[in-house]
């Protein structure tokens, strides 16, 4: 949830099912975004789009994606006979380096290019640059409402004449800060992560395997604890979230003591569970 | 499971999670039906594809569905990368009247043509007649093979010059019962069924509302249950199980309590149940 706008982030099958479970009000999302198109990260699509369907969603829905969603998507409504009560927008993603998939008021959405065995992106949500606060102990009363928003933008005040009235400084506190957070899907350990994804206050990353499996998880394009820790702390973030664990892993304590060894400010992200990253 | 292979009628979202659930073997699933390509009929078998895959499958798989979802199975597995490493055959439904689309030593599954919003199939599982049984008690010891295979085929024993030796009903009991079971899937309130389906053992047939809103049913192509029990009674079925209830009720009992007031033998499908023929 970001400024009321809800970003759903890929979909396995029986999310629908979890989010009811976890009463999260499946209409109020407004995009989803599909790391890729391996079954447990996008066979829920269908079931909800059709659960919004039979719930009379009037809403538009934003939907990003690898491009090959698109077509499989058309043929599942096509074969059900099922046209959407809603408008779905489809945005396939761009393949290649990192570009800005989405842009609001608020926030940007870029994509961080992954290494797995298809075509996957991981996301990196930034909000904009937040406006100046008015110090309200300080504020004189005589200033317009234009004047007001001058001084959020950061800008002294100046006379008709071209006299400073104010300084800014004199009267704002600083913006709050802009939050960020990057949600690395399925991928092998990458270095170059840390270079992208520096300062980020929040990165979600996978950590299928303990470091004793490190060889079949560079095999099958994942990563272990350790090596999303060792990303976190390349990328000087302030927390990481593990997740996609081997059903091996009954315990999963294990892998959060081997990434915390590395990275302290490491949690699991377990379901049900919710995260608000402060201002 | 009949004569040990087993058939899947239908697959909705979550299925993989259920049959793990109930304790059933997902790879002895040797055949799997699918009536029609709304979602809740069909949205978990690509997760029951994908996982029979990890498994490491390598049993042959047939999978019998209206003729719009080979594409979207090959879409989707195209789109992960994986190339199943079991043999998948799709044999697409036959539009129009009913047909035999499997047919074993011991069984013949055909069509039922059924009312709804989309092409859907019912299924009609016969065993075919069964062998006469020898009587051990009255056996005369100097029977060969053929002899058996001649009794069990109905026949009376001959010698070489012609003569009755044996008369077949003296030797022999009476086959067991060759039983049937008809799966009708969602479907508006049809009478041809009644013929149809004459004298089978056991029907299963949805029953999502109850007949106070038979209005509702018949625009949504669905049953009530008091015309499910009426499709039941006029095939001179022995048993009827429901399903397919709306998420309207909580309490099934009144379509139970509905149905049982026209056709005494009929019981609720409920998840995770299960119910034998007796021969």
């Amino acid at each position: 949830v970001i400024e009321n706008r809800h970003f759903l982030i890929d979909c396995g099958e029986g999310a629908q099912m979890q989010l009811s479970r976890f009463q999260v009000p499946v209409q109020r999302i407004d995009h989803i975004l599909i790391s890729h198109l391996h079954g447990d990260h996008y066979l829920g699509l269908m079931g909800l789009l059709f659960s919004m369907h039979l719930l009379r969603r009037t809403k538009p829905l934003d939907l990003y994606a690898p491009h090959a969603l698109g077509p499989i998507v058309t043929a599942q409504l096509h074969a059900a006979g099922t046209a959407l009560c809603f408008p779905l927008t489809f945005h396939p993603l761009p393949v290649g380096p990192s570009q800005v998939i989405l842009e609001t008021d608020h926030i940007a959405i870029e994509t961080i290019p992954l290494l797995h065995r298809t075509p996957t992106y991981g996301f990196l949500f930034r909000e904009k640059p937040k406006p100046w606060r008015l110090n309200k102990a300080k504020l004189p009363p005589d200033l317009s409402w234009d004047d007001r928003n001058r001084l959020k933008e950061g800008k002294d005040l100046f006379s008709d004449t071209g006299q400073l009235r104010y300084t800014n400084r004199d009267l704002t506190l600083a913006p709050k800060k802009s939050r960020s957070y990057a949600y690395c899907s399925d991928t092998a350990y990458n270095e170059q992560l840390m270079s992208r994804l520096q300062g980020v206050d929040l990165i979600y990353h996978e950590a299928t395997f303990l470091d004793e499996k490190e060889l079949q998880a560079s095999k099958t394009f994942h990563s272990t604890a350790r090596q999303a820790a060792l990303i976190a702390r390349g990328a000087g973030a302030s927390r990481l979230l593990l997740g996609h664990f081997s059903a091996r892993y009954k315990d999963l304590q294990p892998l959060l003591d081997e990434a915390r060894a590395v990275f302290p400010a490491t949690d699991l992200a377990i379901e049900g569970e919710s995260f608000t990253l402060e201002e």
